[in-house]
């Protein structure tokens, strides 16, 4: 990451002394995906006169594709209407519909109005596939071969078709209906007779989609099979895209990072460069209701007022108990998500699962409810405050292991996201388990403190 | 995953009924990603039947690979050493690495000892390459083409290459002394005159990275230029393997993993299936850990023994300032570990990140300070508990941001893991200043309470 943000400083200094030529000359010379990050660093002025250079260049709309999420609407208000829809004439489908969902709403009419109309129609048909799907991360130009063709017609075919024309990953041979009927491995093409058919050549495609796919399940399956790419098809067997490994490779970061912003009750959108006003307009709608979890809690502990008034030292152990029940919650809850967004749990497995987490948590508890027993005695010597922090501790980590697995699989038997609020509920139940545990045995057994 | 669980349970009806010869057959007709979560529903009898079926059909070592770590011992338990010796020769060396990193120690010696003299070579040799470094995962079979070589010359030596001699993705070209010269695209070599040299048709290596290289930050150069495989050279420029897309798809799956698990302080291999006794010696040192952090926490709440027995309702609301903070905290640390992770951020724009987020804790803390501060009103009739409240919270979620933001950045900083820790680091000290934030103004005003 050293490299652009030295560019950046060069590119400023050559813009702040109008060398646009040079400017131009730098622009030229780097990458698309390192062009992306230099935005960062840049005024809205400087971010104008950038976006102008490479639309020159037309490399704007690829520079586009490589931007952190959190930066396009900078480059968007520096560019007028006709030329952003310019860019996205010029954009795949599925780059176009990723940056049509960037736009912002007021703008987004007169945009696609401005489309050509061919562009626009592809829109259309794309965005009634549902979000997050395989018709929506698929691209629809690829090279196909009719089964017919022979195999120098081929390599004819190869030979014309422009960079531009999409991935030769894998050679798909199709009918004259364009239904999929099988894949030609490069070397037997090379080494077939030139008059050999396609459609004897090609074996079996080990796998397809359909459109209405998952992506995270598309994902699966490319990083399962070890592919390059995956065929979109229809239920008729109709070849309508193909979904290559680096958008699977985005699909699978993507999904990483909202699995691991969901269980902190984060939004997506709210990333390390996103403004400080839109992640507190994210952030505030978990935190009030996470304050009305707390103050939850907080009438619990108030229903033992009269233990705590009668054994102050009661009060130091709450963050004791909670505090090792979150811990050993959250533990189950991170292992049992991960499982489930790896494909390594269903619901019949996850039953064994949880058995063990719940095992895990009573062997834990009853370590750490020993060690804090033995230490609350050799602060207030008090035999029986140690016994009742023993029980309460060993209770709350089974509990808090018990809800860290159970809630996630519940979420995703009722098809929610698993992760998704899982945090606070977990914390939530397993403190308030904690806190009835240890001031209840504690009030049971309060004269012998 | 629906297909594997049905034909777990015929693959164990055939091998119950001795019927080996279509347990075969079923096996053959299975992709090895397929055969590997079977195990997980195997017996110890039955899992040492089905690799020996497997075995005979030369897919034993294939199947290893695609098996979930956790149910890896299982299968060694299995296997005699010679077998698993048979097994990992037959396995390219990324993948022999990885799997001998699995074997158990005590028998290691034995199975090295076993292994061919040239693969017993080559894993020593690359066993020098730094952990998690480029080195390791390389694959050091594929195929290069001579810079002298002609068109025609290397379209019959891919011709010739068997399917096991390592892919085609890309033709890299290296001199006569091993040096990378540059990549052939396959369309230019097949339309190029067949008496055209092949270092005449390369075009240069967009990338390469060095042995010792991070996965990680492999990973991300594949990721950043949509890339199918990236060559590794030594500092002189010789080849000395190819990092492929498949293995890279792995390295992002694992270190999203391992960031997900760091942040609640789990290790790696505590898996859904991990047997419970591993979790549990893999968990206990972490919770104990944190039970000092909550013990160091209770005493901080003890500091203000005399404040709690004069107005115990305090006691109540300390799962209110802790709970807050906690989830404040650990929003922050989830943006900044997952921006590290992503590489969007460095030393100098993480300093502008974290003043970002100590000014949304700041505006939350504010909102949900006088959220607290109402909802005390009501309940406890006291003005001042309110004041006391909203400062608390003010300063704690501030405090809180602070902390997730400034920890991950200073582990980097020292070269540590950013996650490892932080959460434990970050809920401990943000619980202890929300403790003394709240009980200290409240002493301080406390006949007022």
């Amino acid at each position: 990451m050293a490299k652009p943000i030295v560019t950046a400083r060069i590119l400023r200094r050559l813009l702040n002394s109008g060398v646009y030529v040079r400017a131009e000359r730098l622009l030229a010379r780097m990458h698309p995906a390192d062009l992306g990050p230099l935005f960062a660093d840049l005024s809205p002025d400087e971010t104008r006169t950038v976006i102008d250079l490479l639309f020159r260049q037309r490399r704007a709309a690829e520079t586009l594709m490589e931007l952190p999420p959190e930066l396009l609407p900078q480059v968007f208000d520096a560019v007028t209407d006709t030329r952003l829809a310019e860019m996205l004439g010029r954009l795949e489908i599925d780059d176009r519909l990723e940056l049509v969902d960037a736009i912002p709403e007021e703008r987004l009419g007169e945009v696609i109005a401005k489309l050509p109309p061919h562009a626009r129609d592809e829109l259309r048909k794309a965005e009634l596939y549902p979000a997050r799907s395989a018709g929506r991360v698929m691209t629809t130009s690829f090279i196909a071969l009719d089964e017919k063709m022979t195999a120098q017609e081929a390599i004819d075919s190869i030979r014309a078709a422009d960079e531009g024309d999409g991935s030769i990953l894998y050679l798909y041979v199709i009918d004259e209906v364009r239904r999929l009927r099988g894949v030609v491995p490069i070397r037997r093409l090379v080494s077939a007779p030139p008059d050999s058919r396609c459609g004897d050549l090609s074996v079996e495609v080990p796998v397809s989609v359909q459109p209405e796919a998952d992506q995270e399940e598309v994902a699966r399956v490319v990083a399962r099979y070890d592919l390059l790419a995956v065929p979109v098809t229809d239920v008729d067997g109709t070849m309508l895209g193909l979904i290559t490994v680096d958008d699977v490779i985005d699909v699978i970061t993507e999904e990483a990072t909202e699995d691991i912003y969901h269980l902190a009750g984060l939004s997506e959108e709210d990333r390390v460069f996103t403004t400080a006003g839109l992640a507190i307009r994210k952030r505030l709608p978990w935190m009030v209701l996470n304050l009305g979890a707390v103050f939850s809690l907080a009438a619990v502990v108030g229903l033992f007022q009269s233990a705590i008034e009668q054994t102050v030292a009661l009060a130091f152990f709450l963050p004791v108990v909670a505090g090792m029940g979150g811990n050993g919650g959250i533990q189950s809850l991170t292992v049992i998500t991960r499982g489930i967004a790896l494909g390594e749990i269903e619901f019949s497995t996850g039953l064994r699962a949880m058995a063990k987490e719940i095992a895990v948590g009573l062997a834990i508890g009853s370590v750490c409810g020993l060690l804090s027993a033995g230490a609350a005695y050799l602060w207030h010597g008090s035999v029986v405050l140690g016994l009742v922090l023993f029980a309460a501790m060993v209770v709350t980590l089974m509990v808090a292991s018990l809800l860290g697995a159970a809630v996630p699989l519940a979420l995703k038997a009722i098809r929610q996201d698993p992760a998704l609020g899982a945090g606070v509920i977990v914390t939530t139940l397993t403190d308030a388990v904690a806190f009835v545990a240890f001031l209840g045995t504690a009030t049971l057994l309060l004269d012998r403190i």
